[in-house]
């Protein structure tokens, strides 16, 4: 069983409207907030060698990300704290504060708890105008597929390339960028957190078409083989880019450091360099 | 160090206006909108023969508790689980759908994640007209202290008296309560679900007053002897009843059982029977 399997069980819990993007959503006054929550924990996502104000960066950071890829601004996050040990506690939320207040945010409140291992579940807030609000739904035939920045550095790191140590510690969650093309209406988005093959596998689950990659046209982290490097980007976990789709006459986005990278088709599959892109990415896994 | 402690490490870091409530609050339209996030766990919170439907609804339960406190309506839930097994999934989210039916709120969003134990994080939305929300704060010289339901079942079950187990495994919060008690204007009200004593010095710390308790008054669970059972409801955890500061021609509240305890006294102490009552109850501790 993975993620993508439990989700279904959930689905048939709670609808599965409830499942279908990277935030839930609710009216507010004359705004939409969207709202997510991330668990996160030592011996999954704090990999050794990460100090606690970098934990609670990357907390606060996964959930900034989630509201970015709906083109809200984040508002305010609670951050609960299961903690083995209590002096890792002032540097995870220095560091959850920090992040908030880079990305415009305020921590508003929390929870303490003893636990076996480090685990921090961040809730962020965002909000948005209506009409600027991106879902994973809506991508359009012809529509361009981009991504921002250089997606792969997280894995590198990983796979042992320790000169991208920053792209996982201390991801920087693309908010500045998801406010500005939510404004300038791309058609559906959400972060490539489980690298960009899931994604497209995501997105093409909530629309009725596929998308077809050109991987030449991959950006890759530099002064790695080009063809580790490229599954580098399109498998690797812990990136926090913007994967989006968007008319052709409305990019480039004004402000917006982002990469055409394939097109939106009419046929329901995923395509890399005309063959079916491989459906695997970072997952959870039970026996 | 105890939960207390740290939260005063948490007050240095995020402020202390941050820390003072059961629940969060922010604006929205015309409402308040109040929040708050729990963690719990197998090894502290879901005691050995709960099944994963009562962790689930035990998950929403202390949610919407907090949601109550602050005299606010529950209106959703996000659910982060994290699994050792997961089988164990569906009934935890059934648990949590069904509470959350029960009481007026709907699952919209959520987190899986593989994790060493069973850890369920929940998050809750409610909302409140401003004029009826309630808080820590409030409470004035001569106010009646009052507390719903029968405190101090939880623990009798853990201190081994096994008839009170669904007070324990399936607790029932007081939404209904919580808005009665905020449309009638009560001063000062949070839940429970440390103990009443830990909750009276929490009480005090954020009031200029203090507060005196007549022992006879309290209400005890049945069947036990009265001083244990009188050790039980001061100090037990598990609880979720409300507890509130109230104008004497202010009570009783129409719909709302609830029990008058004691009184709101100019004195910074928190008394039983005219000596000073014991800090302690329900803390998670660290070395």
């Amino acid at each position: 069983m993975d993620d993508r399997d439990l989700l279904k069980v959930v689905m048939d819990i709670v609808g599965r409207e409830n499942c279908l993007d990277d935030c839930a959503v609710f009216p507010c006054g004359d705004r939409i907030m969207v709202i997510t929550t991330d668990m996160l924990h030592r011996t999954t996502d704090f990999v050794p060698g990460m100090s606690d104000w970098q934990a609670g960066w990357m907390s606060a950071a996964v959930t900034l990300s989630d509201i970015a890829s709906m083109g809200a601004a984040p508002e305010f996050i609670l951050i609960a704290v299961g903690l083995d040990d209590w002096k890792c506690l002032a540097g995870v939320m220095q560091g959850a504060r920090d992040c908030c207040r880079k990305f415009g945010a305020k921590i508003i409140g929390g929870d303490i708890d003893r636990h076996g291992e480090l685990t921090v579940v961040t809730t962020g807030l965002g909000a948005v105008e209506p009409e600027h609000l991106i879902r994973r739904t809506g991508a359009k035939v012809g529509d361009l597929v981009c991504i921002t920045g250089t997606p792969g550095q997280a894995q590198a790191w990983l796979d042992g390339y320790h000169q991208f140590e920053k792209a996982l510690f201390e991801p920087q969650p693309r908010v500045e960028e998801g406010r500005k093309l939510g404004k300038a209406g791309v058609s559906a988005m959400m972060d490539d957190s489980d690298g960009i093959a899931l994604s497209l596998y995501d997105l093409m689950s909530v629309n009725t078409c596929g998308f077809s990659l050109d991987s030449e046209k991959l950006p890759v982290p530099a002064g790695i083989p080009f063809d580790q490097a490229r599954n580098l980007a399109l498998y690797g976990g812990g990136d926090y880019e913007l994967i989006f789709t968007i008319a052709p006459e409305l990019f480039p986005v004004p402000g917006v450091s982002a990469t055409v990278i394939g097109s939106v088709t009419a046929r329901k599959e995923v395509l890399v360099d005309g063959t079916p892109l491989e459906k695997r990415g970072y997952q959870h896994r039970w026996e």
